[in-house]
């Protein structure tokens, strides 16, 4: 449910990050004994956002995007989050994920936001991946045209 | 993300049944390394529809009618599932859901379609709870102005 | 946490089923606001049930197994449960699992009890099946060597 | 599936910490179309480990322990993860967990080794929580006989 991505922030030199937003509802069966999201979801949450901002800046979807690029995934190397204030369910919030992009990897901040109060904040760090020739997943470069479309070139 | 409820269906006598359409997503972590969708996630999609068609129905959410009607929840009894064709990540369907009531409880048939064919059809039975004196959940009837808002009464 | 399985059962020609039994401990964030189980829980209880029931006959895992056999999964076409008593967090309780032979299909059976008493009934009916030339998913005779080492043969 | 807390680490004062190990078991519906662990399987995982820590210390379950202590959960305020190496399912790891106790908060560091390696590094800050008079989660002390219990007293 993207409510759109915003343009690029620009000042001197080539724009380096791009931002997406979108709503989700938080349901019944995300929360736990305590009537509050449980942990993981967030991380749920923050994997399918990261997609979604590669869907919203080149119009394809997380699978076409790899298989146009002949890449292997986008593993998480590295994650972190804040969780300061609880969500319920029925609760719509909305994400707001920027990316920051390097050579063979790209960092995403993720923002949970409901009514203007940041609810929760995650950080993720994550590799572009293709096969070797042995099948083997290795970082490779950010295809110039992904860098592009996120107006990041 | 609701498409809207359609009219309920009538004929004669009071209308039975009510349905509710809305878009669901496919996402990654949805699927498994067949790379179609991991079968327990489509009961967390019905979990959500039921849900959701009483929030279409009564325009509040389903925290909200649990404190307003004083109810404990509605808890699965039985369920069921037929997987006709597989979704994989990235694809987008519709689920449409629509309940029929009995007097305490009531059952839900979800259908999972996408592109115009059946993927995956399911059918709920739940039962309307409240909590007695001594806190333990129990059967109770379906309140009237439910029944109402979705057009049954 | 296998408990083991039973000797299959026999009476006239060849045994039909196979049946193994493990331990789970249903932890906080299988449960909901309620305090109970997600529905959805159970089905992944009984999908990681079936594939421990090749793995307690053959001795090998389900990935192994896959590999072993040329195998593209064990797909689950229908299912359905039946919830008869809630379980809550820090519940431990043992899953029987029966699986019943076709020839490329097969059933299996779980029921979840505690305490002596059955919680929640599962049924499933998953196919077997292997990769096409053209790469598709394709139901295949399940192969003898695992119908011997269930027994049934 | 405990493999039983080590003896608290000790120099100088009380020891300030207490560790538990168990095993867990990768299983297919934890894997994502890449064929690893998808990564919010692992804060369950975390989730699960944390709570087994205090039964371990404890002798009774976090249900238990939580009515026991007047306790309204232990909510987590932070966590971060490192992901070293891929787990595929059918693996079995072990998870090593180590608490830290502060006056209301504890931290917890949760190792995944398997074959010698580690695979995954996860920390999480949570805090000791009780309802106040208007049923509001706060902060409280962590109980005398929890600390006792893991030998930090």
């Amino acid at each position: 449910m993207e409510t759109g991505p915003s343009a690029p922030k620009s000042d001197q030199g080539p724009p380096r990050t791009y931002t997406n937003r979108r709503s989700v509802t938080i349901h019944w069966g995300d929360c736990d004994p305590a009537g509050i999201v449980f942990n993981p979801r967030f991380f749920e949450i923050f994997d399918a956002s990261t997609a979604l901002i590669f869907e919203a800046a080149l119009g394809i979807n997380k699978r076409e995007m790899l298989a146009k690029f002949d890449a292997a995934g986008i593993p998480l190397v590295k994650t972190e989050a804040e969780f300061l204030k609880p969500l319920r369910y029925g609760d719509t919030a909305i994400v707001e994920s920027t990316v920051t992009f390097g050579r063979t990897s790209f960092g995403v901040e993720h923002k949970i936001v409901r009514d203007g109060q940041l609810h929760v904040k995650g950080i993720e760090k994550r590799v572009w991946t293709a096969r070797d020739s042995s099948g083997q997943m290795r970082s490779a470069p950010i295809p110039a045209e992904i860098l592009k479309a996120c107006g990041v070139a």
